[in-house]
């Protein structure tokens, strides 16, 4: 077939071109008629519910409960906490007729949920027994984009959105924590990415937090993906919507709130942490299919069919995801290809001859020796083994790639080599004007201040001033 | 305590405004700041996640994928389909700005998504190979209420809503009635509620639809519940959307489109069939917890709170959902009336006394015999099966309530009085005009034409024209 219908361009000749082919050509998903919005096709959505399952457990695990908000907010909730309007107001969409009429106030299609749920907090928090409050919400929100990306920037997007209140500064820093803890681990034991977990400048904060922690992934562009955040917003939220507990000793107090959210832009971190030239590369952990079997059926013959479908249920039985591809109208060459662009980890392919021989051919899609021939009657207890090793592989493949893609660096020649194939670790002043020329300069804006980051001070890689933060800042650019 | 701060009006002083008053104060929903929305609290939350995740399990089980599409639809798709946008214009929310920018086209917050899903059903199907194409979404939708009543009309609802296309009127017909038998199955398997399915008369039918099929549960103030429509939309939405196959001759043909939907609607539908004047009661395999141990402490005795939390672990690992009331500022007796109010199953006290004799004392929401003693070791054994049985007695005695409530009637008075207490099942002549006075006079509507009613020919109930369908119609006023 042609190029243009089966193949997908280099990632080194252009990788934003490849990341667009193939999310579309794998069935990813497609285009929404809005700007900037996207469809999740079946494919991509079951990988998201995959995500979606593990991430959920664990937050309900840790103590919080489930809950769902309005979608449509009063516009001057936003108004309220005056760097959460100054963020969030350029990328409003705003409802202004319903009912078939125009409305008093206009609504807006929230963008993240702070507002309304401090509302709320403050109606349902009276005492100190009511706290901490530990709220999340599966979602979707809105904020217009100029320059959408698949998964990566999308007008609408689906996350979860974590809401909690506390008695003090310690114990929503220790929420805070614990957020970045779960998706540090859902980041890199689920999608094999190995993220790293840090503090965010402050130029680069949410509209108004005190604080803003971050995972931070890398592309196999070398750029950045900040795949999941976690807030301290102190009292700023708390003093612009009232919500206040009557403490042990009757004196009424600010709560200390948090925030923190994880997307489907972690499908496109998926897709850029692990894809290659041939397509895409889920992790087993997540694959929609972690096995995919092609029977390779000629003519009328329905034994082999009838092998796969066994084979199919063995391998469900030992708690394996299997898909049985057995369309007619395409050839098994076609399938092969299909399902490798289409990222599966394993594929069998099972014939006439194979199953005379109680065999099926075994082809990982990375890290593998070619075909294997494999005992039908010894692949239900392999599978699971073989799809563990693959998902370390991922895991420490990527870890490499980041860790050669990542400098140390004191002058800003080689600050400047380094963000132009990956991250650059440096002295900085932690200036915003700084920030921003270095940003002019290369493209490149501080990620994150790793939380590992060994105590390190000097002058700034970018101006020569004294030091900030007590150690060195991760620069790259970023998605 | 006052009655307005712990009571709730009884049901059958004022059926209403016991419904308000035990939705807010059993703490599964409160008010949203724009006009008809509702926030559902964690307790309400959790009955939809469980609703949701086994009405999930069998959509998948039948062959359905789930996909996500965008929330804003360009105004224009509404109009294709001259019905849809005639009955859904005066509820639409419209997004007129975006990006700190008037758009050239406003876009319509999905009221339902039959536009966008049918014209990417057109850009993804091309032969017959492709069909059927089975899809679902779990989403919010917006549709503006002019008097809202929480969980049965709210301005944004949360639902799944089921789309698919198909070779054949045949096959779409087919797909119709699976969507219709998994609703029924969900709402008396699971919610207990003894629904009615059937067809709906045309006056009643979906915006676009050819059929719509439903299911009616009766409410214990005689009124129906639509609890889950399927539509058959023959080649209406094919034709405006353009989704078309080439059959196997190679000839181009119309696709036959359905859709199905299941709400948070639900949960008031089981709030208005098993609560009683205590409050709610809820069906024990949809029951957030289906379980509370309340712990009688005295002072700073551990003793009893440790049994508690073993008994927990014990109920667990036989697959009972279970709470542990252990607030140490309530006493044992507001915590019984307070889960009584919120509609647990089962209750069980454990105090020393108790403890010392291995027992606990365990209280049956409904049709129990007061408190029972029972020993501690047995009821990981005992605890399931009476669940089960709760859940049987519920559905009998939620039947028989239907059964007393719905006459077959064959006079105009007969009709009158049995519509003021539940439901008419008589023979109508099917014309629209004597529906609107049918409502007009008594308030009541047709509900459906039910899939089980035995033939029947005669004269209209209200105006003695020769009687449609072949068999009765159910009335009844209606949520």
């Amino acid at each position: 077939m042609a190029r243009d219908e089966r193949g997908v361009t280099a990632q080194s000749e252009d990788f934003a071109a490849w990341y667009n082919e193939v999310v579309f050509k794998a069935g990813l998903v497609d285009r929404g008629p809005a700007k900037g919005t996207m469809i999740i096709r079946p494919y991509g959505y079951r990988l998201w519910e995959q995500l979606q399952s593990e991430l959920d457990r664990r937050i309900k695990e840790t103590g919080h409960e489930n809950a769902y908000f309005p979608l449509l907010i009063p516009q001057s909730y936003l108004s309220r906490e005056a760097e959460h309007v100054e963020g969030f107001s350029p990328e409003l969409a705003i409802v202004t007729h319903a009912g078939g009429k125009e409305l008093d106030e206009p609504l807006v299609v929230r963008p993240t949920s702070e507002t309304i749920i401090g509302e709320m907090m403050a109606k349902w928090i009276g005492s100190h027994r009511d706290l901490p409050l530990l709220l999340n919400q599966w979602s979707n929100v809105v904020r217009w984009e100029m320059r959408p990306r698949m998964f990566l920037r999308t007008t609408e997007f689906l996350w979860q959105e974590g809401h909690t209140a506390h008695l003090d500064r310690d114990d929503a820093l220790r929420e805070t924590m614990l957020a970045l803890d779960i998706y540090h681990e859902v980041a890199r034991d689920l999608a094999a990415i190995p993220v790293v977990p840090g503090e965010k400048t402050p130029g680069e904060r949410f509209a108004g937090a005190v604080a803003t922690h971050t995972i931070e992934g890398m592309m196999r562009d070398g750029r950045a993906l900040q795949a999941g955040t976690s807030h301290y917003m102190g009292t700023n939220f708390a003093t612009a919507f009232g919500i206040r507990y009557t403490g042990e000793q009757g004196r009424e107090e600010l709560c200390h709130t948090t925030s923190w959210g994880m997307s489907t832009r972690m499908i496109g971190g998926i897709v850029m942490t692990h894809g290659d030239d041939k397509g895409l590369v889920f992790p087993p952990r997540l694959a929609p299919h972690q096995v995919v079997i092609v029977p390779i059926v000629r003519g009328a013959d329905t034994e082999v069919l009838a092998a796969a479908d066994r084979l199919a249920g063995a391998l469900r039985a030992a708690g394996v995801r299997v898909h049985v591809d057995a369309r007619p109208q395409l050839t098994p060459g076609f399938k092969y290809n299909e399902w490798e662009m289409r990222g599966v980890p394993i594929r069998l392919e099972l014939g006439p001859r194979d199953l005379a021989n109680g065999t099926a051919m075994m082809v990982k899609r990375l890290g593998g020796e070619g075909k294997q021939s494999v005992a039908l009657d010894s692949l239900p207890k392999e599978i699971p083994a073989i799809l563990e090793e693959f998902q370390s592989y991922l895991l420490a493949r990527a870890t490499a790639f980041r860790d050669e893609h990542t400098r140390t660096v004191d002058t800003w020649d080689e600050f400047a080599e380094a963000v132009s194939t990956g991250w650059a670790v440096a002295l900085h002043c932690g200036t915003r004007e700084c920030e921003e020329q270095i940003k002019s300069a290369t493209a490149a804006t501080p990620r994150c201040i790793p939380a590992d980051g060994d105590p390190a001070t000097g002058t700034c890689v970018r101006c020569d001033a004294p030091s900030a933060y007590g150690k060195r800042v991760i620069f790259g650019r970023a998605y």
